[in-house]
């Protein structure tokens, strides 16, 4: 796995790219083998080209207000695979192979591992 | 397929959604079968409790500022089979059954279907 595969996005791709007010748009991170979704994070347009350019995911952190290069402290790297936007271009889809243990911070594989119900264990 | 499930939540589990300065909180919309990433759109306390309760999805229009049951006008609605939250409670994912041909108003299954690079037709 780990390897950097950039993605050589044209410029009006680029340009159909829709941020909102603080000039971010949200980002949906999905493991490429299992399908799973991992977490959302956020871009903003320098963080969006970073990603697509260095082949693993870069967010703009936004309780840190700093570029955020996912896995640069844990290891826990994401490797694009694929990146596409969405109908109206408001949000993004990164696909990618995730290194190490997980995308969340705590541990788990994914960030979505509270489900609503009795059961509250997530089976996705 | 089309039948509803709702999914009973429990009180705390509502209490930990974050939602943001609008009041609106970002949904990632999953197909359950192929995994696939359908859409993503927004809910409110409101919409969030009626896709529960209701089991398909509901969410806020942004554009049009209303509740936007999803398939009520072009018959695709979303019966929903898990629905959770993410390790900071600001993003949802629910994973959802499909009715008709897909869930993006272009008549494609789903809306991530422009991907960045020289092929621009999504893979995922």
């Amino acid at each position: 796995m780990p390897d950097a595969t950039p993605i050589d996005a044209r410029e009006d791709q680029l340009g159909s790219v829709v941020y909102d007010a603080n000039g971010l748009v949200p980002a949906i991170v999905q493991d490429r083998a299992s399908g799973e979704v991992l977490m959302m994070a956020w871009c903003n347009e320098k963080t969006l080209r970073m990603t697509l350019e260095e082949g693993r995911t870069v967010f703009w952190s936004r309780s840190r207000q700093e570029v955020w290069r996912k896995g640069d402290t844990s290891g826990e790297r994401q490797w694009l695979r694929s990146a596409s936007y969405d109908c109206d271009g408001d949000t993004l889809l990164f696909v990618v192979d995730q290194e190490g243990g997980g995308a969340c911070h705590t541990g788990a594989r994914s960030c979505f591992f509270r489900a609503f119900g009795v059961d509250d264990t997530a089976t996705t």
